[in-house]
């Protein structure tokens, strides 16, 4: 029988943490219930101490999921410890993970410490979260870097005082699999919980030379059943190891005798939902979830495909959840039609005025675009739950631009309910709208970025539009989306302005 | 001392053939300059029997380069084997690059053959390609999906025909970095021709999993000496092992004992290009070339790396070339500067005529847009390269649009030098413009793709759009650039236009 592999999902804390992928807590909880269908066994849901934010979405996660046990992050200190204990209060199943630097860089630089008072401070932590919860997870920071003799005389301690998961990450996403792999069956070898069930060691790979899934797998081929893992792989610098890569090796590798609880044709709308909602594109040449993962385009190979599937496909798409059929919506599908696909989509409407709000938005969309597939309705949810309560509200925008004319723009603006008027040229059609937008709102601001995310299969298709704006030292994120890109691009930064901290223009 | 690992490329041919990823002959020779100086040993330039465009392009890289060895790909047919020879004549150093499936599957769906009938075509193969040059490389494709010991017979009598390199090709890139690297020792214990220095083995893995880079490393340190790769990991589905991974691994790992001829400062500016030229984007947290790849963003990692960038940082940045302070031309820029800027950047100008024409449309853009960076420039060097010989030019365009305007606009095209003028309405501005062109050029003719690569860092900047168009069963690929967003996606409507093969309009 296949041994079981416990999936650790911290696309909410550890991939959640890169600049531009802030979620609010509305979009966690979308995340969090997509990723209890695909069937993750753990949630780490955030950082309590690290923010209100943070402590707010672990309350609102627990309260939101049944299965997956649910993880809050602590350094090895007492407050934080509290702190996450509190956040948990709601979940079924509830964990903390807390830990200590053991590399000697680590130690030193870090903790301006020595190796017997980290072990000292790791058990205290250890000993002080089992006061709140019976499943606590230790990390071992840098244990990529940590030489295996100490690191398993921290593991051989922790685990003694009840750390019933020991997280070995590679921070820095340094070693080899050969390496990742010798180190885990070290411990796995000279730390006795182990092979006597009473904690299991746990991968956390970094990808910083590309080898994140390759250490992975090593680490569980040597003895760890639980992987720590993101979707698409996002994460700090070059991210985690891709939750999807790990379960279809082990799906398309059943000699090698693990298993896992996910559901793998879900693999492919999460995918979309977490590249979606945090606006972090993955490359057409992404494994599993890129879209040329499973396009075949060479002469020879399409004839080898052609005459044998099995010539050169590993994995059929439908197994991670592509489905070359998908429904298109029209304005003549109905509220029944539209709930079920954003239900496929891993969107439930909370009530009946959610689900009519967002069904006229969705006639109001399909009245400009015929067709609107799952790409769309990722949109018009994300639009409707921007706030309707703005300050500043685009009223009416005029722009004129193209090839020999000088671009222009008048813009009309409602702020607090009085309507302002101004107009202004520029060296395109956005900037002339922006510049008319500035000569209303005299704020000091600071475009720092504007990506159009996808306009795709016809000129008349959805815009969508992110910006990053800058006002007195923070930078803001806004989105916008439209069949017109000069239109998506200034509700984006108007969507900005609305989120300045001190809303008073 | 340190093993020397031999590079091969394969961005211009096993990349080049992804859908999008087309690059003409202009463009290849840019990137195969750039390969040279970033110190790759084997350029493979393409699969000469193809297309005449690939035979063609293996003609002028060879003429284009000095140092790496130039290959051409054939299947185990003499006529492939021909015109190889013949597209190679020009090439300082030569290789031919032939082979034939191994695995199974392959010989009995694709050659409906047997084993021993294939053991024949290969040396056949083999021995025909040695009438014509010395270094013969000879690849058993779907190796990773063929048993050990009959592999090792073929290589064994393909090394006998006098191969001097045995590609090993991971085709559907199924194996583990454990299998993968057992199947190379074990070839390199079985075939007398390695241990004896007569032939070295080669590594080619695809990304399906997520571990080329894995696999290849497990290969090199299992006794392969040549490693088949590409920039940014380009290639079909999941794409190939990525060159940049795998020359910071070895870099990262002296202890490893193997070194390449890699100038890793190259690394970020190639890049760059291959991205541009090919139109494919790299995702943000891909490994070394990826935007956030060296960006720290938590609260405790930030802390950690003030304290000392030993605590989470592997490499510097500056070693894969990522220069932060990076020189950004203006107007009172002049023309060595320029000629400087995009010699760096691995464009050479052919002669002063090329230089003054380039340096003409920088002030262009450098009018509308103040600090020209080398993303800018790139582009102007991509628009320059388009042909200045149109059959249809973008005369004016004027558009409206925004919110609550019907979008419109008025279009002027010269067309083998008549003008002509229309105007149409649309849902956006680009869609207006579209049709307003259509209302002129009544071909059959249908949008497939718009992407708009980057706005970025103003609203002032440039964009860049690719469009694909499908025009009477072939989809053409189109390019246009301009600080204007819709004036771009015009422009490069009206490229792909010039490119129909009857361009009698």
């Amino acid at each position: 029988m296949a041994d079981r592999l416990f999936i650790f999902d911290t696309t909410l804390r550890d991939g959640e943490q890169v600049p531009g992928c802030q979620l609010n807590t509305v979009e966690k909880i979308q995340v969090a219930r997509q990723l209890e269908a695909l069937g993750v066994d753990v949630i780490e849901a955030g950082f309590p101490i690290s923010s209100p934010g943070d402590f707010n979405s672990v309350i609102e996660i627990s309260k939101a999921v049944t299965w997956p046990t649910i993880c809050a992050l602590t350094r090895a200190v007492e407050k934080d410890i509290d702190c996450a204990a509190e956040a948990l209060q709601y979940a079924k199943r509830k964990r903390i993970h807390t830990g200590i630097g053991t590399s000697d860089s680590h130690i030193k630089y870090k903790f301006n410490s020595n190796r017997e008072e980290i072990i000292e401070r790791a058990v205290a932590a250890v000993k002080y979260a089992k006061k709140y919860v019976e499943d606590v997870e230790f990390y071992a920071e840098d244990a990529g870097r940590t030489d295996n003799e100490y690191l398993a005389r921290v593991i051989d301690a922790v685990t003694k005082a009840g750390a019933t998961v020991c997280n070995i990450p590679d921070t820095t996403g340094f070693r080899t699999p050969y390496e990742y792999g010798e180190k885990i069956k070290y411990l796995y070898e000279h730390v006795d919980a182990f092979a006597a069930g009473k904690s299991i060691l746990s991968t956390h790979c970094h990808n910083d030379l590309g080898m994140a899934t390759a250490n992975t797998a090593a680490g569980v081929l040597n003895g760890a059943r639980q992987v720590e893992v993101t979707i698409n792989g996002i994460g700090e610098r070059a991210g985690n190891t891709s939750l999807e890569e790990i379960a279809m090796i082990f799906k398309t590798h059943p000699d090698l005798g693990i298993e896992t609880n996910i559901n793998t044709q879900k693999i492919w709308p999460t995918s979309r939902m977490v590249s979606t909602l945090m606006n972090m594109p993955v490359q057409p040449n992404k494994a599993i979830v890129g879209k040329n993962a499973f396009a075949h385009s060479s002469g020879i190979h399409q004839d080898g495909v052609l005459k044998n599937v099995s010539t050169y496909e590993i994995m059929d798409p439908k197994d991670v959840g592509i489905d070359e059929n998908a429904i298109v919506l029209t304005a003549r599908s109905g509220r029944a039609a539209l709930k079920h696909r954003l239900s496929v989509l891993g969107i439930e409407m909370k009530d009946q005025e959610q689900l009519d709000k967002t069904y006229q938005k969705f006639l109001e969309m399909a009245d400009k675009k015929k067709q609107l597939n799952d790409e769309d309705l990722l949109v018009l949810v994300g639009a409707s739950a921007s706030s309707e309560e703005s300050h500043v509200k685009l009223e009416a925008l005029q722009v004129t631009s193209g090839k020999g004319v000088t671009p222009v723009a008048a813009i009309k603006l409602k702020i607090a309910n009085e309507v302002f008027e101004a107009a202004a040229t520029g060296n395109g059609p956005v900037d002339a709208s922006i510049k008319a937008l500035k000569n209303i709102i005299r704020r000091q601001m600071e475009l720092k970025e504007l990506t159009i995310q996808a306009i795709s299969k016809g000129s008349d298709d959805m815009c969508k539009v992110h910006v990053q704006v800058e006002h007195e030292g923070s930078v803001y994120f806004g989105f916008g989306s439209n069949t017109d890109i000069v239109a998506a691009s200034v509700e984006a930064y108007i969507d900005c302005i609305n989120k300045f901290k001190v809303a008073k223009l």
